[in-house]
């Protein structure tokens, strides 16, 4: 890797999970956007295709005039391979297929459990943690043979737990978990300030936030914008939306997009506990008792919906039917910024331009009212080389309460995994908020659970 | 007070409370057991008739040639009387009348919320505590001004709060919460000796155990008699009595006792967490989700009941009656020692003999995974005007979880309290794991609740 | 205040010690540069006049054309008129005399103590902060009352303890320390790209370091300026200029200036510790064992001079001489930027611009090597109405060492002074590296800097 | 090994440095003292002929009618034989020969800095660290190996980090230090109430004492007989016998005796800091800046000697003598009580008998003002298999200081050790109080001691 005048050139930057669809074509379209950085792109992914498939796509934008950045893309046959020599690491996995995802989402609706993601926490998250876990255990032993300086960007859910894993089993690696429902918040916020005193043209980077809490589950106690609070014009905001909720002009509604929802989460969180929810209302409601997602009727008065695992499999098949396109060249990438500030990390990394934004990292000294060493989301900031989170100051009790349910929860997790536990995996089930089953019930859907996806759990005693 | 030739006289203790019929006539007793400790005891109770009756059965104990220990008992109309020049501050108050117990336990089933006590947390401990933090309050300033440098010692319910009151107002108190519930399981396990091994005659001080947690979810990591490790003794025990359940011999069945029960949900705690839950079912159901109290079905198949209010009311009819002959004379009060360790703690703070014992203070390091500042139950040493605890080692982290979501829903609790704001007490009550309602429900219960005893809450906003 | 279209107005700062010669013509000039912020100045001084001259001074300002930013000054008599509404508390005071800075440097050089400032650390500094503290405690009380809601940027040396006295006494208060010696060294690291690799035209905020310590004992251990890490260069520098010392080109040489050194300290230690030490020679030699200071010559060889009273007379004349040919009209105040980011840290607070620089805050995780609640100076970001640290990382042990020696001395003397507890304040006395004297004339020492200075010691038993 | 009515037998005890004199005969006293263990001393010496001795030695005592507990002793060639199944592993060796204890006392006596012991700080006690480390390394890594389960009491100077370094290889070690210091303190609070109060027979477990800090440097800020308080009775002695010192009736004079003192430090220590200092005046005086040790001169009026190695030559030819006349039959074990708890301890692990006392282990949060890790000296309880540190309550800061110095010199000196750094290792040496050389003369004097032991630094880059 070379610096010379502001820019850096032979980057090289290894993919996992370099199949992916779209994030792997939105990495192409932020690099595609810098004249100031180049290198090499390795695609590592259990399905090779997939990545061959992107190595086509990637490379073809190197003959177009409209991108600056010039990147070489190489899928590559193996984790090692990629990471050779890596300066970056991007991880973006499924763990698993769809097939785990249906167990996931739907088995605990046999028992009257409603997730609206299930992949973070909720029966569904916790699973899904369980078969995640040893892939990650894995990529911390490669990364520190192979790749020890690296800095490793997580995308990967459960974002907490992956980042966690990789920290437990390689305590010097340079990762973090990057995730893009803060972002959004702050265009909410963007949103609101045209809505309702109609200032136009702010960027997000103009949106100034002191986020703290874990992935998903993160909270906004202080924002601004220049000199102005925007707390209490957020209150206003909830205060004229609360009932009907608030969908961004011009975007799909939730009853028409299954990832679209009308923040009414958001505003009665914001009612109850006073600070601004700062992730999707399908997220926040999993990490809470049942309180909106009671039943399916329930969640409709709140107005988000269920995902479904079929709806997923739709989502896929188009997704890869747009990749067949671009491979074959019937369609052309189109370059558009992330949403969301990956590429901006990394140029900060590179020494191109200090950040400050969210990110998911161990705590060590940023949430104070928290254990040491598990991963919470707060601010940091991003120079050459270094990223180091910003204390957030003083968390209030009723929220720290909410907030440490989890961690506690997502520490017995990964301990019940790295050891094979069955029986401590089992108390962090029954201790998830959204599992109000009686013991019976309760063992009746682990074990159910479990065994769905035994081949991902070598060497437990299922 | 003077110490002399291992005597100690002229000890003054302040009974606020004073004109309690059990835990005054158990105090009247344990002094009375001793040949080496001489004072007087001043008794203050808002029923300052029932004080006075206890100033007259305390004061025929002087006439009795089987007492050794030579106490006067005064009944005083102020609580400035009482704690005047105090040496010790014994604490054992009822907060408010049946009135708001019923409340307290009854309002819940409405919702189909079972409590089986109602008075530590769970929403009717959780409303007890509302009304008892203020009484905290006043007695923790009153003690600061007329009696600083007295030992305090507290019985009264929820326990673990009243303790943390009154440090948080006087930090510098020498105050401690003193329960029986250990001491309780540490004979269970003498029982299961004589059961099990054929060991007779063995004393509770010769049962040592680990002791963790917090009052009335309390917790054994560590026991022994002598060089025997009791651990895998309770193994064994919990196997051969894990459906039929255990009923101490002699002792009254849970069907017929109100306050007895079978063990059933310690043996079940026990398989689940693997270590020994050492206070009475009825208690430790509370503090769990509603595995054990669902419904009293439920409850009836774990072999243990739930307390009516009604019955509290015949119980303390008997008590009062009992009284009554004690004062006309009709009757003579019973010598026997207390079930529980107060009196050696006092003892031991006289420099009368070194005692280990479990016991309730704030966290200053004895549990190290948890905040320093909230109220804790360990072991610790009383010698000569010093109370130190010992430091626990470290808590599995499943049972860790569920101990930390009390303490921080109680530091919630105390904060809504001292600050008088209804919405941070509702998070509370909405956090606790007994109350699985919907957010208008919870709503709905907490605010009934709340106005059955809206004279206990000045300047509160209701 | 108002905020409206990037302009703020209305704004009003209290400046504490408002007579002050250079501090007050810095701020002048500073707030004179920029056109998007106006209000008015109150000038508070114990020397009325000096202040009413700032007045005069300030004020001549309003009638330039090249000045931007316009702004009203005022004296006031007392310390509430300054504060009454404050936004801003600014504070440079000198706490005594010239007679206590005699007391305290040249005083212990009868014992063989040299000190180069002799106002942080060492026998002088530790008296300077005993006759401080008590003043701060009456700022912190009057801005409780008065200005509970400003931010207050403190100037005053001991700085550590003066931050560390506004918190202890007022624990809400938005106060930190701005000192610009690690902004030096960011300069000498300027100095050095052009030296060493012919860079120019680099400004001090493209220079990112990563601060650490306490105020004056400051280190970097991470530098870079865009992509390229400075550490290695530092390292060169030091290699070429370590005998030699290096004095910027155009600077006054340490042999002509007593406030400037040859940085051969700095190099020393950095060799010693492998971090850069961020302050300058004079500072960095009194928190160190007589290593640097041993006696006139020693100090002579690491080319830097002892400060001597004497000079900050002759100093203090020139500037109150330069006082009146500005309140005269015979002079015109220059406007040159400050040397420091304190306008900057104000212009953030307002919302205009975010910054990321060294501050002085209680610690609160940021670094989590020591305990929390003593003043450290470290990175923090500045954005509207907030500032928040940024968590260091690990610092090395055996630096570690050197510098909670300090902090626990600062704690202790802090105590000291609240109590007036002449003994431990002696315990500070003697665990100061520069004091390396025996029990007997340590005490003699200690007795005759407190008496010379007695009148600041109200209450104390001397 | 079998517990059964109150007896344990087939007890396997390792000693490593099975072949001490005086440590060896005081344990086979002990042992010999008490009927109700039994089992075999596995002793693993360099010197294989000492423990070979020490074998002969006590096995005679099998025969004699004195002699109540019934052990075997057997010599060992390795280590490993030693430690296999080992239920208590006893390690007092002497790192080095005389060789290097001549270095590490008298080479710094060249410079001016005189050392009363010089085995636990100072520049001999670092030197001596500095070898020891290693050594308990492979005594870590083995018994892991070969005695996971077992109690390791460790007699071995330097103590704490000994201790220390034994945890850091192997955390789950069950492992403490064991030294006679502070119950020799509270012999001399025996003495003192006979001498005062005119009380005679006390046992030393009646006085009861809370202990804090660092062995050697070890403090008591609570002491109680009964129920009377022992402070201001010390405060009585101290200002008694401040000028004369006091000397134990009967005992040998600090002038005939190397060993000896007469307190005068520990009088001067608690008239400076108000607690009770609970270790010889040696080994206090070596902790703090030479304020006790500037010259012999200075050493004769505080009453206390220097040792010096010659004298230790001569004491351990007199100790070989009479191993000599032991081993020949020329002269019999006299069967004594040792001057501390170690056998109690043993005990107390076997479960004969509950134990408080003082002990040395790593800070869990029985000093919760210092970091948690390092090696503290705290009471703790023992009991059935388990030792539990008591918290001690709040440190002065003063004295806070004072301890904490030690502390983080200690973990840089450890640091330096695992990593043979030499540069880390010569800060912990200048920042060693009784260092006070210039950066030029402590490089020498550091290098020079470094050289005289290098065959005990393997793989340092001397």
């Amino acid at each position: 890797m070379n610096g010379f005048k502001n820019q850096v050139t032979g980057i090289k930057i290894a993919y996992i999970g370099g199949g992916s669809t779209i994030w792997g074509r939105q990495l192409m379209s932020d690099l595609a956007l810098y004249p100031d950085m180049a290198g090499i792109v390795k695609l590592y992914d259990l399905d090779y295709q997939a990545a061959y498939d992107n190595q086509i796509i990637g490379n073809k934008l190197l003959e177009r005039f409209d991108v600056k950045g010039k990147w070489i893309y190489e899928a590559v046959h193996t984790l090692e391979e990629a990471l050779l020599d890596a300066n970056f690491v991007i991880i973006s996995i499924l763990p698993g297929t769809f097939n785990e995802m249906k167990s996931d989402v739907h088995c605990p609706e046999k028992y009257g459990i409603y997730q609206s993601v299930g992949d973070t926490v909720g029966p569904g998250g916790l699973m899904r943690a369980l078969r995640t876990i040893p892939i990650f255990v894995e990529f911390a032993q490669q990364i520190k043979k192979h790749a020890p300086e690296a800095w490793v960007l997580n995308h990967t859910n459960p974002l907490t737990l992956c980042i966690r894993t990789l920290y437990e089993v390689f305590p010097e690696i340079k990762a973090f978990g990057c995730c893009n429902e803060v972002f959004k918040t702050r265009r909410l916020m963007i949103t609101m300030l045209e809505s309702l005193k109609s200032i136009n043209g702010i960027t997000t980077n103009e949106i100034y936030t002191n986020v703290l809490g874990i992935n998903h589950f993160t909270w906004i106690d202080q924002a601004s914008y220049k000199g102005m609070n925007l707390i209490p014009i957020y209150q206003q905001f909830v205060d004229q939306y609360y009932e009907s909720g608030f969908v961004e002009p011009g975007e799909k509604n939730w009853l028409n997009d299954t990832f679209k929802d009308a923040n009414r989460v958001k505003f009665d969180l914001f009612r109850n506990y006073g600070l601004i929810a700062a992730a999707s209302d399908r997220h926040l409601a999993e990490f809470l008792p049942p309180w909106y997602l009671k039943n399916p009727e329930i969640v409709s008065t709140w107005k988000f919906r269920l995902t479904t695992v079929n709806w997923r499999v739709e989502d896929k098949k188009d997704s890869m039917d747009k990749s067949r396109r671009l491979v074959n060249g019937d369609e052309e990438l189109k370059l558009v910024p992330s949403d969301g500030d990956g590429i901006l990390m990394i140029r900060a990394l590179l020494g191109l331009g200090d950040l400050i934004t969210n990110v998911n990292l161990p705590n060590q000294g940023q949430m104070n009212d928290f254990p040491f060493g598990p991963v919470v989301e707060t601010n940091a900031v991003f120079s050459n080389n270094c990223v180091r989170p910003i204390v957030t100051g003083k968390v209030p009790l009723d929220l720290q309460s909410l907030i440490m349910r989890h961690i506690l929860n997502q520490e017995t997790l990964l301990k019940a995994s790295l050891t094979k536990d069955k029986e401590m995996a089992f108390h962090a089930f029954i201790n998830d908020p959204l599992v109000t089953l009686d013991m019976v019930q309760a063992r009746e859907l682990f074990n159910e659970m479990l065994l769905n996806m035994k081949c991902y759990l070598h060497g437990w005693n299922l």
